[in-house]
């Protein structure tokens, strides 16, 4: 069955300073047409930063969307012409404080396909390094950091629904199941 | 430290026939004002159905924001005044014809805080039976089944790629893990 909707028409719905949401004209594989809205995004990254205890570190972060403090990984949007290992190093850094020098690409998450084309590229990143943080003066967050084990039972317990970060989470539980750590 | 942000005006950027954003004058922690645009959404549900020889009811379907077919759970936007778990039923049902006897409420996630105010509620679904699906007309989606093993070999290996079903997996199999279920 093919199940290809092909775009007829595209426009911008809106252009904001964060978000562009566009609506397209598509016709779907019955012979009928529809409209398709949706955010167009620049993709992100997300980093499961892993300590040598084995600890995670998390940041708590307000949402506002949301208007509640998330439990998260480190992540953010890739810059223009960025590759995304380089967009999960400045993220980290940026977030954290921390650098790394162990990284290995986990997968990738699409975190909203129905109305939004951002893709999420997963790092895990080892053998951690603390420096200082280079946070925007608008950027208000805490770092702290969990066992695996408690960052499982967090998400199992709901104290963790951000998806981005169970997603990651359950990327890097496999890995490190596979390859002997934890 | 207080990482709230009040909000101090609250306008429609858009709104579309599936796309409400709104764009938000915020006070921040520091004392500065920002902007946040995001999506306002009705909330949806998504359903881990597992048949009784332990397979997991699945669907292929053509996301038209990536341009792309992706393989994910049953799941769909909550009706005005539905509770959650009439959602779930009728999704089920109306995607793949399933109905179960079965419901337990597995958690809830948010897929994109960062822009949306969307949650998700998550079922897993059993002592399923299969009767006829009720799609739209306009709605084209294949429904097939695979065992949880492969289930998650198919997240590990990339194919599954969309967060709210991975996020469903990985909540249904620490459930069944503590429950001896699979």
């Amino acid at each position: 069955m093919d199940l290809t909707e092909h775009p007829l028409h595209s426009e911008i719905m809106a252009a904001g300073d964060l978000l562009t949401v566009k609506r397209d004209l598509v016709s779907l594989p019955n012979g009928n047409t529809s409209y398709r809205e949706y955010v167009a995004h620049p993709g992100a990254v997300v980093v499961v930063p892993m300590l040598s205890n084995g600890h995670v570190v998390l940041e708590r972060q307000f949402r506002y969307p949301l208007r509640q403090v998330f439990v998260e990984l480190p992540a953010g949007k890739i810059d223009p012409n960025e590759e995304t290992l380089q967009t999960g190093k400045r993220e980290l850094l940026e977030e954290t404080g921390y650098t790394a020098r162990q990284w290995v690409k986990l997968g990738r998450q699409h975190p909203c396909i129905g109305y939004s084309d951002e893709v999420i590229h997963i790092y895990l990143a080892t053998d951690l390094q603390l420096g200082s943080h280079r946070r925007d003066e608008d950027e208000s967050l805490e770092v702290f950091d969990v066992s695996f084990a408690d960052c499982l039972s967090m998400i199992v317990q709901g104290e963790i629904t951000d998806s981005k970060t169970i997603t990651a989470i359950f990327l890097a539980e496999k890995y490190l199941q596979a390859n002997g750590g934890n």
